[in-house]
Protein backbone atom coordinates (compact mmCIF):
# COMPACT_ATOMS: atom_id res chain seq x y z
CA UNK A 1 0.00 0.00 0.00
CA UNK A 2 2.91 2.35 0.84
CA UNK A 3 4.27 1.73 -2.46
CA UNK A 4 1.22 2.32 -4.02
CA UNK A 5 0.92 5.55 -2.42
CA UNK A 6 4.33 6.73 -3.50
CA UNK A 7 3.72 5.93 -6.54
CA UNK A 8 0.33 7.56 -7.13
CA UNK A 9 1.90 10.87 -5.50
CA UNK A 10 4.58 10.68 -7.98
CA UNK A 11 2.45 10.14 -11.25
CA UNK A 12 0.11 12.76 -9.26
CA UNK A 13 3.05 15.52 -9.77
CA UNK A 14 3.87 14.75 -13.21
CA UNK A 15 0.72 14.17 -14.60
CA UNK A 16 -1.96 15.76 -11.86
CA UNK A 17 -2.70 18.88 -13.97
CA UNK A 18 -4.45 16.29 -16.71
CA UNK A 19 -7.09 15.99 -14.36
CA UNK A 20 -10.24 17.62 -13.04
CA UNK A 21 -10.42 20.12 -9.94
CA UNK A 22 -12.21 17.68 -8.14
CA UNK A 23 -10.15 14.70 -8.56
CA UNK A 24 -6.94 17.21 -8.45
CA UNK A 25 -8.70 18.17 -4.69
CA UNK A 26 -10.12 14.31 -3.67
CA UNK A 27 -6.10 12.50 -4.87
CA UNK A 28 -4.12 15.56 -2.56
CA UNK A 29 -6.25 14.69 0.22
CA UNK A 30 -6.54 10.77 -0.28
CA UNK A 31 -2.54 10.40 -1.04
CA UNK A 32 -0.68 13.32 -0.08
CA UNK A 33 -2.49 14.09 3.51
CA UNK A 34 -3.53 10.86 4.02
CA UNK A 35 -7.49 11.50 4.63
CA UNK A 36 -9.71 8.50 4.53
CA UNK A 37 -12.52 8.07 2.28
CA UNK A 38 -15.39 8.96 4.96
CA UNK A 39 -13.45 11.91 5.54
CA UNK A 40 -13.19 13.07 2.51
CA UNK A 41 -17.24 12.08 1.84
CA UNK A 42 -17.91 14.03 4.86
CA UNK A 43 -16.08 17.08 4.22
CA UNK A 44 -17.49 17.24 0.70
CA UNK A 45 -20.83 15.93 1.29
CA UNK A 46 -20.78 13.52 -1.27
CA UNK A 47 -21.14 9.12 -0.42
CA UNK A 48 -18.19 7.41 0.36
CA UNK A 49 -18.84 5.43 -2.95
CA UNK A 50 -18.88 8.52 -4.99
CA UNK A 51 -14.91 9.41 -3.03
CA UNK A 52 -13.76 6.20 -4.16
CA UNK A 53 -15.47 6.50 -7.56
CA UNK A 54 -13.38 9.94 -8.47
CA UNK A 55 -10.34 8.52 -6.91
CA UNK A 56 -10.22 5.46 -9.33
CA UNK A 57 -11.01 7.31 -12.58
CA UNK A 58 -7.95 9.97 -11.51
CA UNK A 59 -5.73 6.70 -11.14
CA UNK A 60 -6.36 5.70 -14.45
CA UNK A 61 -6.07 8.47 -16.06
CA UNK A 62 -2.99 8.81 -14.96
CA UNK A 63 -1.51 5.69 -14.88
CA UNK A 64 -2.54 6.17 -18.43
CA UNK A 65 -0.62 9.14 -19.31
CA UNK A 66 2.43 7.04 -17.70
CA UNK A 67 1.84 3.97 -19.78
CA UNK A 68 1.82 5.83 -22.72
CA UNK A 69 4.45 8.78 -21.81
CA UNK A 70 6.84 6.78 -19.45
CA UNK A 71 8.19 9.99 -18.06
CA UNK A 72 7.79 8.66 -14.58
CA UNK A 73 9.89 5.45 -14.90
CA UNK A 74 12.20 7.81 -17.58
CA UNK A 75 12.54 10.36 -14.61
CA UNK A 76 12.98 7.08 -11.57
CA UNK A 77 15.86 5.61 -14.01
CA UNK A 78 17.92 8.84 -14.16
CA UNK A 79 17.49 9.76 -9.79
CA UNK A 80 19.30 6.51 -9.48
CA UNK A 81 21.96 6.95 -12.05
CA UNK A 82 22.47 10.20 -10.41
CA UNK A 83 22.47 8.60 -7.03
CA UNK A 84 24.91 6.07 -8.02
CA UNK A 85 26.99 9.08 -9.20
CA UNK A 86 26.48 10.65 -5.49
CA UNK A 87 27.74 7.86 -3.95
CA UNK A 88 30.45 7.13 -6.07
CA UNK A 89 31.57 11.25 -5.12
CA UNK A 90 31.45 10.39 -1.15
CA UNK A 91 33.10 6.93 -1.85
CA UNK A 92 36.23 8.67 -3.38
CA UNK A 93 36.52 11.56 -0.51
CA UNK A 94 37.07 13.73 -3.27
CA UNK A 95 34.06 15.93 -1.84
CA UNK A 96 36.53 16.33 0.84
CA UNK A 97 39.53 17.25 -0.73
CA UNK A 98 38.38 19.61 -3.56
CA UNK A 99 35.65 22.52 -3.18
CA UNK A 100 34.45 21.88 -6.74
CA UNK A 101 33.67 18.17 -6.08
CA UNK A 102 31.99 19.33 -3.28
CA UNK A 103 30.05 22.13 -4.83
CA UNK A 104 28.77 19.54 -7.56
CA UNK A 105 27.95 16.98 -4.89
CA UNK A 106 26.05 19.47 -3.65
CA UNK A 107 24.02 20.98 -7.06
CA UNK A 108 23.16 16.75 -7.29
CA UNK A 109 21.70 16.86 -3.45
CA UNK A 110 19.68 19.69 -4.88
CA UNK A 111 18.41 17.60 -8.00
CA UNK A 112 17.70 14.48 -5.89
CA UNK A 113 15.85 16.57 -3.16
CA UNK A 114 13.58 18.33 -5.50
CA UNK B 1 13.23 28.47 -37.28
CA UNK B 2 16.36 26.03 -35.47
CA UNK B 3 15.53 26.50 -32.17
CA UNK B 4 11.76 26.02 -33.46
CA UNK B 5 12.71 22.44 -34.60
CA UNK B 6 15.25 21.64 -31.54
CA UNK B 7 12.19 22.37 -29.26
CA UNK B 8 9.63 20.82 -31.57
CA UNK B 9 11.61 17.39 -31.50
CA UNK B 10 11.98 17.64 -27.79
CA UNK B 11 8.10 17.74 -27.52
CA UNK B 12 7.21 15.03 -29.34
CA UNK B 13 9.97 13.21 -27.40
CA UNK B 14 7.80 13.47 -24.17
CA UNK B 15 4.32 13.38 -25.21
CA UNK B 16 4.33 11.98 -28.78
CA UNK B 17 2.75 9.31 -28.26
CA UNK B 18 -0.25 11.30 -27.36
CA UNK B 19 -0.24 12.30 -31.08
CA UNK B 20 -2.55 10.22 -33.81
CA UNK B 21 -0.76 7.50 -35.66
CA UNK B 22 -0.93 10.18 -38.84
CA UNK B 23 0.40 13.41 -36.75
CA UNK B 24 3.32 11.27 -35.68
CA UNK B 25 4.34 10.13 -39.16
CA UNK B 26 4.41 13.90 -40.33
CA UNK B 27 5.96 15.42 -37.28
CA UNK B 28 8.45 12.60 -37.61
CA UNK B 29 9.27 13.20 -41.37
CA UNK B 30 8.97 17.27 -41.31
CA UNK B 31 11.31 18.08 -37.98
CA UNK B 32 13.48 14.64 -37.92
CA UNK B 33 13.85 13.96 -40.96
CA UNK B 34 13.38 17.29 -42.45
CA UNK B 35 11.43 16.89 -45.49
CA UNK B 36 9.72 19.59 -47.04
CA UNK B 37 5.44 20.09 -46.57
CA UNK B 38 5.47 19.54 -50.28
CA UNK B 39 7.34 16.00 -50.10
CA UNK B 40 5.16 14.71 -47.06
CA UNK B 41 2.25 15.63 -49.24
CA UNK B 42 3.58 13.51 -52.42
CA UNK B 43 4.66 10.74 -50.49
CA UNK B 44 1.18 10.87 -48.85
CA UNK B 45 -0.84 11.66 -51.93
CA UNK B 46 -2.68 14.27 -50.04
CA UNK B 47 -2.72 18.56 -50.23
CA UNK B 48 0.36 20.43 -49.21
CA UNK B 49 -2.06 22.28 -47.05
CA UNK B 50 -2.93 19.21 -45.34
CA UNK B 51 -0.15 18.38 -44.45
CA UNK B 52 0.27 22.04 -43.05
CA UNK B 53 -3.08 21.31 -40.88
CA UNK B 54 -1.93 18.07 -39.69
CA UNK B 55 1.48 19.66 -38.45
CA UNK B 56 -0.45 22.74 -37.13
CA UNK B 57 -2.84 20.46 -34.92
CA UNK B 58 0.05 17.89 -33.76
CA UNK B 59 2.23 20.90 -32.57
CA UNK B 60 -0.78 22.68 -30.28
CA UNK B 61 -1.58 19.11 -28.93
CA UNK B 62 2.12 18.59 -27.99
CA UNK B 63 2.44 22.58 -26.95
CA UNK B 64 -0.94 22.17 -24.86
CA UNK B 65 0.47 19.44 -22.64
CA UNK B 66 3.93 21.18 -22.22
CA UNK B 67 1.92 24.20 -21.59
CA UNK B 68 -0.43 22.21 -18.36
CA UNK B 69 2.57 19.96 -17.20
CA UNK B 70 5.72 21.67 -17.96
CA UNK B 71 7.31 18.48 -18.09
CA UNK B 72 10.34 19.44 -20.98
CA UNK B 73 11.28 22.52 -18.94
CA UNK B 74 11.93 20.68 -15.74
CA UNK B 75 13.83 18.61 -17.88
CA UNK B 76 15.97 20.89 -19.38
CA UNK B 77 16.45 22.59 -16.56
CA UNK B 78 17.63 19.55 -15.05
CA UNK B 79 20.22 19.22 -17.51
CA UNK B 80 21.59 22.56 -17.29
CA UNK B 81 22.42 21.69 -13.48
CA UNK B 82 24.13 18.27 -14.67
CA UNK B 83 26.24 20.10 -17.44
CA UNK B 84 27.24 22.60 -14.32
CA UNK B 85 28.24 19.13 -12.53
CA UNK B 86 30.02 17.86 -15.47
CA UNK B 87 31.72 21.38 -15.77
CA UNK B 88 32.87 21.48 -12.12
CA UNK B 89 33.98 17.85 -11.97
CA UNK B 90 36.10 18.89 -14.89
CA UNK B 91 37.55 21.15 -13.54
CA UNK B 92 38.61 20.02 -10.39
CA UNK B 93 40.85 17.72 -12.22
CA UNK B 94 39.46 14.94 -9.64
CA UNK B 95 38.52 12.94 -13.21
CA UNK B 96 42.44 12.01 -13.66
CA UNK B 97 43.18 11.55 -9.98
CA UNK B 98 40.18 9.43 -8.86
CA UNK B 99 38.50 6.69 -11.10
CA UNK B 100 35.86 6.54 -8.56
CA UNK B 101 35.31 10.16 -9.56
CA UNK B 102 35.80 9.13 -13.31
CA UNK B 103 33.33 6.58 -12.89
CA UNK B 104 30.68 9.11 -12.08
CA UNK B 105 31.70 11.28 -14.79
CA UNK B 106 31.08 8.40 -16.97
CA UNK B 107 27.70 7.68 -15.77
CA UNK B 108 26.49 11.39 -15.80
CA UNK B 109 27.95 11.97 -19.51
CA UNK B 110 25.26 8.57 -20.12
CA UNK B 111 22.38 11.05 -19.04
CA UNK B 112 23.37 13.81 -20.55
CA UNK B 113 23.24 12.27 -24.09
CA UNK B 114 20.39 10.20 -23.47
Amino acid sequence: MLEKVAWMNLLFDFYGQLLTNRQKVFMDLYYAQDFSLGEIAEEYQVTRQAVYDTLKRAEQTLSHYEDKLGLVAKYNSELDKLSAVAALLDESGAVDRDSKVRQARKIIDGILNM
